[in-house]
């Protein structure tokens, strides 16, 4: 099987290595990533700018590592044309995002913007987060699951335009379970700061308010009692239900 | 009522000042829009950059104008809690966009990914796009259009965690209709060049190929027919049928 591997934190972060390493199990390994983090990039293409890619040595056995000046979703599509030359892997994993992409994050992360343009190549696409924004947590706890659920959702067969985003909390594990996205908002994002010249900048930042953080059967409530959550997620964005 | 008005083009585009001055008929308008042409941005968001905002003069009657560093996700998250201080506005109207949106193309829209944001925040939130790159296509015939369906939708009441994707076809207009995304995928995205120094880069561009030519319930059908498609987008991207 031909892997790819992709992610939004860039190459050499501790998520994306112990994914490459254990996808190793499951076939030939190929690492496309961006050359520096672009976290919250969600689908972003680069429309007008030139891309570089670069071919790097690699450290890891059977990995070969190809950085980009692109976005995730460009990564993929360099993926595809380029370094598969039309012929698509045979799957697509992208992460370990360090940040959950629960709820209303699935529409901003890279991550899972790399996921959306696997599935639109028809390529089976899994993201894989965890609920922690630190570059020192260890990841280990995590790799048994991260080839458990691959292989779980190879065997149950993927259908098209569905993608997946698994997210998992930090510790110990409860068990893994499907999720539905809980409904939520950003609140308190923009903070205001003053610049050296006297000018008023915004960062972004933010609470995350859930509007029903009592179901049982999302994303957010998941992850909140040691449960990883896999959310089927549709390319296909059309509300059926207003036609 | 009070209108947000946000583009991916950039203000001073001729489709976000038609727009602007015909959503003057239904309240108080209020621009922000990126500083430069965002187009592909798709819901991103600038997570770790200063963004900046001015308020500029503006020529239009009735009409605020802000314009930002940011991308159109980081437009509508400052027009909430800096412009409009937590009060949101009553309806955001995103475009019109220079280039069609349908089928996999809203998923890498700027111009729907800032409707995402409005939708995330319960603002009722319509993107137009034309099916034309052009800047100096003449957009009035489209002017009747644009009030009659914000109108429509908003009669009709918007349901929560949707959005609504609106793609004109350029020249006579055969009538509106609902839609679906078609399926598809764009192919020879990425052109190899050379730089000045040897060095291989490559540029975004490609062919669309719609995989279901003859659906007439579809974006893509209704926009080589004449038609103006409206497409409901659910931002709650779970698929509830895997679940």
């Amino acid at each position: 099987m031909e892997i790819l591997i992709v992610n939004d934190d860039g190459w050499g972060t501790p998520g994306i290595r112990l994914l490459a390493k254990e996808m190793t199990r499951f076939g030939r390994v190929t690492v496309i990533a961006p050359d520096s983090p672009r976290s919250g990039f969600g689908a972003c293409i680069t429309a007008t700018k030139p891309i570089y890619m670069q071919e790097v040595e690699s450290d890891m056995a059977d990995v070969r590592v190809f950085v980009t000046t692109g976005t995730p979703v460009d990564c993929v599509k360099l993926a595809v044309e380029v370094v598969f030359k039309g012929q698509k892997p045979d799957l697509l994993v992208s992460g370990i995002n360090h940040g959950n992409n629960c709820s209303v994050n699935v529409l901003y992360s890279g991550t899972m913007g790399a996921c959306f343009a696997g599935c639109e190549h028809g390529i089976p696409s899994i993201g894989f987060s965890i609920d922690d924004h630190s570059m020192e947590v260890d990841l280990q706890y995590l790799q048994p699951w991260i080839s458990q659920i691959t292989q779980h959702l190879l065997d149950e067969g993927i259908p098209p335009l569905v993608c997946y985003n698994v997210n998992a909390p930090v510790g110990e594990i409860a068990g893994l379970r499907w999720a539905r996205s809980c409904r939520g908002r950003w609140t308190k994002e923009m903070a205001p700061h003053t610049d050296e010249e006297g000018n008023t900048y915004y960062m972004l930042g933010g609470e995350f308010v859930n509007d029903e953080p009592e179901a049982e059967d999302t994303d957010w409530w998941m992850l909140h009692h040691g449960f990883i959550s896999i959310q089927p997620v549709s390319i296909d964005v059309t509300h059926y239900a207003s036609l």
